[in-house]
């Protein structure tokens, strides 16, 4: 099965990487962008055939590698 | 509107990031997987209201700026 998770910053976390990108993008003409929030993003092919237990699975690797649970968020999106 | 990106290295582009995540997740007991692929995600907020202008003026950013298409593909995977 193919895992795809996004991982963000919380909400109240600032995103200077994404200020950066925002102000570059305004520089570049495009004026009417409120903000740009980046993140990461993951696939992960398992092994593991079982949809829901692949999914718990990725979901572990998140909370314990993947993603800093203290300032960020993940989010599964696909299971396939 | 909230456009959200993926953008990912091309299949035939060797992720080496990806691999040591993989290998992290192996000596902490994740034997089954095959493969990670690590990508970068964007959630862009625009003052535009018309999903197609803002959809199309992602595409833009995309090809000017966030990603590099020798190496990358992107995907508008939300419009909101």
């Amino acid at each position: 099965m193919k895992i795809s998770v996004i991982i963000t910053l919380k909400k109240e976390v600032l995103d200077p990487q994404g200020k950066i990108i925002q102000q570059t993008l305004d520089g570049m003409g495009f004026n009417n962008i409120n903000e740009v929030r980046q993140g990461k993003y993951f696939e992960i092919n398992t092994k593991e055939n079982d949809p829901h237990k692949a999914k718990d699975q990725v979901e572990v690797m998140c909370k314990k590698l993947l993603a800093n649970l203290v300032i960020e968020d993940y989010k599964i999106i696909d299971v396939q």
